[in-house]
């Protein structure tokens, strides 16, 4: 998979795509990630990318011109799959979204800044948009390392065993059980007896309880939408 | 407001940290983080902080000593209002979540790696589970600093006029209305006529009815938990 990034901040993605699964999985070239500094698409001297809002208002929004010069290059070197823009105004990201990402081939993320970008390049260019949560974030960055973290993990081979996607929260619709590991008894607090036993079959079953009753108590909304 | 965050990959938090509007509210003095290497408090020669699962499965678990260890002397230097534990099998961070939490004084964040922490650490430590929405991450560290970045740019004077928090989307339970900037035309495509009037009432009535009609377009949810 071939992942661009379009950002006005591209440095601030280093450091999470040079560490831990993202920089695994570009090491065995499963995913390569290149990143576009929408300020080298900037226009006159100045590389001016955005510009006051029409009909008044705080914030400045970036311009159509760069982003549109940006995203024709690109295009015109490949196909995309997807052009995703990351915006909270958008439907929220899922682990349903996230599966049906990970089969891509290439990927074009375009991330805002400041008070947003001119929706005529969403009206043109974005075939999906997609944003992270019901929350506001300074800029699309982590929104975008957000995104192609959960996208990448879901790889084939970029993963092993000890991360054991298959079993996580969400893919079943249901959170995670909870998890022990050693010393059995710690200050007073002792490991549910059930996971001492050995007997796998229970130890399923109890699992799945907990599994059901998190769920239940936490986020009965994924109760009811299946 | 001041920030710790402990975790298994700290560097992967350098640059989101290290710029745009976190670097500026550290370097105005309006918070301050601290990163942790959860490494540092790991168990014997090795510095171990994980170990298999009881009752078997896939995924590592982190310990609970080193985390204890590490939770208990940062708690001997100062009271923390929250300790947070970053998870997807939580509640899902909100705007009005991250408003709450500017609020506040010292917030001490933990964030899991591979297949989550110890229950024990969870049932005797954490105040609040927060969940940065319903996907797998590699680890907690983008959910902690997409948490961080939320919160941090409600803080007063950490953003200016030109992020103008509030008229974000999800401050008034609406999404934003669309935004445009200069030029006026590109490739035939118009501003919609009404921003260019002046007449900043009807415009202002415009945005709302654009708000509104976008929300119910795509987020109708937002519209029924009024």
């Amino acid at each position: 998979m071939r992942i661009d990034i379009i950002s006005v901040a591209p440095n601030l993605l280093d450091s999470p795509f040079n560490h831990s699964i993202i920089k695994r999985a570009q090491n065995k070239n499963l995913v390569q990630i290149f990143l576009h500094d929408l300020r080298d698409y900037g226009l006159g001297n100045y590389k001016q990318i955005d510009d006051t809002q029409f009909g008044g208002g705080a914030g400045m929004v970036l311009m159509i011109a760069p982003i549109a010069n940006c995203i024709d290059k690109l295009k015109s070197e490949r196909k995309y799959d997807e052009i995703i823009y990351m915006t909270p105004d958008a439907k929220t990201l899922n682990q349903s979204t996230a599966n049906n990402l990970s089969l891509k081939e290439n990927i074009l993320i375009l991330t805002g800044h400041y008070k947003g970008i001119d929706q005529r390049i969403r009206d043109k260019y974005i075939t999906k948009e997609i944003s992270i949560g019901d929350y506001v974030l300074t800029g699309g960055e982590l929104a975008a390392a957000v995104l192609v973290d959960a996208v990448i993990r879901l790889i084939p081979g970029v993963i092993g065993d000890e991360q054991s996607a298959l079993t996580d929260s969400y893919q079943d619709n249901l959170l995670s059980p909870p998890v022990y590991t050693r010393p059995a008894e710690f200050e007073g607090m002792k490991v549910p007896e059930i996971l001492l036993t050995g007997n796998f079959p229970k130890i399923e079953d109890w699992r799945q309880e907990q599994a059901y009753k998190r769920t239940k108590e936490i986020r009965p909304d994924l109760l009811e939408n299946e």
